[in-house]
């Protein structure tokens, strides 16, 4: 498998440590990194039926299965998804590009089928249901990817111009274009690198949410990764400038969207 | 590892036909079901770890990690937080459970610290971001701990009683106790089935959504299972009414929720 390290040194990257225990079935699944540099070689569909098979065995609340995917593929359309997610290159490189939905419209329609009124999906429970369920769908997807040796990125810039990716996918009432997801062969000239992450104390509470969160060490820890991108600063200041409402690149429109789809009304 | 089967098995309980290959990779990723009879068997701090470590490497929107979780390990509060999760026994037996947070407490504190104000995190936009983090984390934490030969268990009523669960987690504004997961050793009596999916023509479709969604097959395919149930009807008619507005189990009180925590204000 490409860029695979031992889980040990996959830990040591994640957190500025050597790791406690190594356990050799956790390898791919520490190994993680986004991948946006892709070759021009095809994913077959077999892989992705099988795939595809691995999204739907996540579980699902209910057994509701409030989600579902759209592939775009055909060049053209693939071009004009791109530009929908910010013109990001991997999106029009990647051998297959998938849209994930929050989707309650497949339920609502079976349901009135049956003479009975969905009238509960407006509620924001179902809305929190159908992006869960499509994030573990998704995200045992990738797992399976990666265990096959492919590389992923999840592209949360679908959400940058809904209304345009409602247009082109035409969406239905009660679905939502909630993510997107690059999937093909890393090309050679891969070299994406472990993210490190927050110290587990940092995110992981016994028994209760504690009175303060120390980040102080992950701060200390970014400050050369940002350096090296010309980013001023560590990853509280980062992080924080990123979420105050000034760099909402569309998705401030995400509220009157998603009213308009049917969902978050009460 | 325990209840596994060839993915070509999995696959045909799945979607009720044969696989078109087999790819054993994907063994245990399609093998996942819901164990909810665990043994008295503690699982340790380091395999927990692991699992820790594998949920925090799993992609995280703009490196925001705008998740946490807390484990519940004192005997009296798992009773306690078993209760708030509808009493469900699993809750109570497994060797950990996690509350999984949607968690925007922590990012926010940290940008107060370097002067910012994190003034957009009210947006809907990381309502979603988070619910979204929280679930992949998740997700790859759940095929970790199922490739260890694991058992879990989702808990969405987590989401029951959220002002009980805020109070009893400590839990400050701009968190959510999002979903719950148990996690242990599957006793020797778990007997649980792989669930039937939908086909996947019903959930993927290529290049845009269609007119038409047909889940008649499923529906024909599940009335054995809800006949076992003694529930009568099919998978259109018993999801149909779970979403009719009716039976909201305390979830309809999760917008008012939301909204004092500080999310989904715009």
């Amino acid at each position: 498998m490409l860029f695979s390290e031992p889980m040990s040194d996959a830990w040591e990257r994640r957190y500025g440590f050597p790791a406690p225990a190594d356990l050799p079935e956790l390898r791919a699944l520490l190994n993680h990194r986004s991948v946006r540099n892709f070759k021009a070689e095809p994913v077959s569909e077999r892989v992705m039926e099988a795939l595809v098979a691995a999204g739907q065995s996540a579980s699902t609340s209910s057994n509701l299965q409030l989600w579902s995917v759209v592939s775009v593929q055909e060049p053209e359309r693939r071009e004009k998804i791109a530009e929908l997610c910010a013109g990001q290159k991997q999106v029009r490189e990647a051998a297959w590009f998938l849209a994930f939905l929050a989707d309650t419209h497949r339920l609502a329609e079976a349901a009135r089928a049956r003479g009975l009124d969905p009238a509960g999906l407006d509620y924001i429970e179902f809305y929190t249901m159908a992006v869960i369920d499509a994030a573990l769908a998704a995200e045992r997807m990738v797992c399976a990817a990666e265990s096959l040796g492919l590389g992923v990125c999840y592209i949360g810039a679908l959400r940058n111009d809904p209304y345009g990716v409602q247009e082109f996918l035409r969406l239905p009432k009660g679905t939502f274009g909630t993510f997107g997801l690059c999937i093909g062969w890393p090309s050679d000239e891969e070299r994406a690198a472990i993210k490190p992450r927050l110290r587990q104390e940092a995110i992981w509470f016994r028994e209760s949410y504690p009175d303060q969160v120390d980040v102080s060490e992950y701060d200390e820890r970014m400050k050369p990764s940002y350096a090296r991108r010309g980013v001023e600063g560590d990853w509280s200041s980062h992080s924080g400038r990123r979420v105050d409402g000034e760099h909402m690149t569309g998705r401030d429109r995400l509220r009157a969207f998603l009213e308009e789809q049917g969902f978050n009304h009460r």
